[in-house]
Order: structure tokens, then sequence, then C-alpha cells
């Protein structure tokens, strides 16, 4: 009983502080995404050519990338101009706003168009804090198999994207992309889902596409 | 302050509970391995060819399989005629040794030579219960990446066994088998690695061997 109610005050805390954070995004007109997927889906090799394809362009994009213990996925974020800052929570298994908001505070002056935030790499733990995100988008590896949905509903319930990652991998796996989109809506009949591929088609183009969409949005709101 | 006493409670009060399982074990002779991963790297496909391996010896078997929602990981186990019984989590992102004692109490009663408990798919929290086992086995897939070990340290510490897996995939993958290896090895120079895979070689056969000496070593004891 104590645990829970510890958890739900932890709760509490968390909401509160990621609704200050929301106020804030919107104030600014940024966009706020919040990447979850399992450890080695593919989330920092996405970010990584996400900001090679906005870098030289006139978007301002940060990002924040939580992490147990190292930081080498903020090594290979900062190559691309772009500020990046690793959340290295030191065991706990979950970004949480007070550790984006500390993040936020160490990143250089100045306006934001989009803020991207790489969640430690955990399919069920992340989902439950909210970090004033404007979207949460989960990634599924094709390699996982494809009964991840309903076996973590959680995630797939809140998120408002899904992408079906490593599509370069279908053909030596079992995965059926039929099963994991009919699972997914089945959990979150609004969910939008993208194919991706890092090493091959159809690439990031669809995510690419969806990213401008929503900051276009996002810049007009 | 309060979060961090709580989480000690609860996690002095699960050690108690599992050293009470493991002088269980050890009194009846009974090898547990505690299967680690994150979600679908393989867990479930691994315990149904070694089920399939056992079956029709003269070994006694049962399987508990971890899930937060559903119970298809038990429906795919039971096929092999061994008790196969689901604890789902209901939420919690681990098993604990309460959760694994009512399980047990479940069984049919009878003494066992082997207890394989796959826990939910999450490389970060259940690293941190201890559940009686003699041993945690650490799952790897190829597909995840080889930068794992360094990232999710706690389990690669704590585990006596890493199996490589789905080592089919590695030529379409940019694995290191290397790196992966030198990396357990820098955590927790005592992990045994062996490479396996559900679809091609080198099959189950070098876990199927590791299990049978440690089968061996357990009834001798």
């Amino acid at each position: 009983m104590a645990r829970v109610e510890v958890k739900q005050n932890v709760l509490r805390e968390n909401d509160r502080i990621a609704a200050e954070l929301r106020a804030g995004f919107r104030d600014r007109h940024t966009l706020c995404l919040n990447l979850i997927s399992s450890p080695g889906a593919g989330k920092t090799s996405v970010l990584e050519q996400t900001l090679e394809a906005l870098a030289g362009g006139r978007r301002r994009v940060a990002v924040l990338t939580g992490d147990i213990q190292t930081d080498r996925d903020a090594a290979r974020l900062h190559r691309y101009g772009f500020p990046a800052r690793q959340i290295t929570t030191g065991g706990t298994c979950h970004l949480d706003a007070a550790m984006v908001r500390k993040a936020l505070g160490e990143l250089p002056p100045g306006p934001l168009d989009l803020l991207l935030v790489e969640n430690v790499g955990n399919l069920v733990c992340p989902a439950a804090y909210d970090l004033g995100e404007d979207a949460k988008v989960v990634m599924l590896s094709v390699a996982e198999g494809d009964d991840k949905p309903l076996k973590y509903p959680s995630i797939f319930r809140r998120a408002r994207l899904m992408l079906l990652h490593k599509i370069d991998l279908l053909p030596y796996t079992k995965f059926s992309l039929d099963a994991a989109r009919a699972d997914a809506r089945r959990v979150n009949p609004d969910i939008e889902i993208i194919e991706t591929s890092c090493v091959g088609p159809p690439g990031l183009t669809g995510w690419l596409a969806w990213l401008e969409a929503r900051l276009h949005e996002t810049a007009g709101r």
C-alpha cells in the first residue's frame, strides 16, 4: 500500500512538472517528441539520420538522450551541429519530467523549433512518465516480433505514432506487418504507423514527412 | 527519500522470499534459471526449442513465464508436455520472488529437475530482483546492437551466461561479436558466452550442452 502511494505521489509530481514543460513548449512554438522503444530498436540511428536530414536547414533543433550509464548516444548525436545533451539516469529505467527540465536548462539559450527526446531503452516504464511532449513516438523493430503491441500495450496506447523499423530485416524474420498493424490499432485505433529503415528502402521518407507536418502545425499554433 | 526507502524495503522483502526459494530449490535439487532480455530478443522461442529438446527425456521440467498483459507465452509453451504457468504482472515491469513463489504453488506437485523462469521483456528492471535462481541468463539478439552490455551493465554484471542470439541475422546487421564479447567481459569478467540461433547454425547446441552440465551439477549437489 505504501509502495502504491509513493508511486502515485511520484507520478503526480511528475505530471505537475510535465504540465509546466508543456506550457513552455507551447508558448515557444517548440515541437517536443518523446521516442520510446526497447533497447536496440534503432532510436539513436533514426535520430542520427533525422539530424543529418535537418542539418543545413532552417530548423532549430536540440536533442536530449537518456541512458542508464553511458554517454555514447550524445557523442553519436553531437556530430550534426545541433546541441545534444545526455541524461544519464544512473540506474533509473525511464526519463522523468524533472530530468528533462534540468537538461533543458543546460542547453544553449535561444528558441527551438524541435526538441527530440530519446528515452531510456525500455518498452514498459517510460510509458507512465509524461515529459511534457506533444507526442510519444514508439519504435518497434521487425526483429523484435509482431506480438509486441499486445504484450506491451501501455506504450502503444499512449503513442501517437508507431515506427515499424528495420524493415530491411523483414525477409529474414517471421514478422507480419499486418498482424503488428492490426494489434497496434486494437490497443489504439488512432495510432499512426510508418515503416522505416536506416539501411534500405523505404528509408526515413515517411517519418521525415510526418515530422515536417508536425513542425508546420507547431509553428502555426 | 521516501521513494528510496520504500524501494529498499521492497527489495529487502524480495531478497527474504528469494532466499527461501533458493533454499527450497537446493533441498530439492532443482536447477532454477532466470531468463532476462529486451522484448523480442527471442526468450520464448529459445524456451520452445529447449522444451522440445527435453521432451521425451527423463528430466522433470516446468516453466514460469512472465508477461505484463497477455498469456500468449504460456499457450506457446504448453505444447511440449511440461507444465507452464503464466505470471501476468498487470503492469509491473519485472517478476519478483513473491510472484514466483505463488506460481510455483500452482504447479502440479512433485519433484522438478529444472525450473525455467522467463522474465518480463526488459533489460533494466528485472536485474534488481532476485528470484532465488541458480543463475541469471541474459539474452542479447544481434539485431539489438553490440553496445548493449555497456549501456545496460547491471544485468550483464549479474548474469552467469550471455546468449548471443539470432546469430542468423548477423550478415544483415553491423553487430560486432568481438565488441559485444569484450564489453560483456569488461562489466563481468566471469560471464560465459554462447552463440545461438533458433533458425540456423549454430542452433541451440551450445546452450543445451551448458544446460545439461548445470543439471548434472545440480543433481549431484
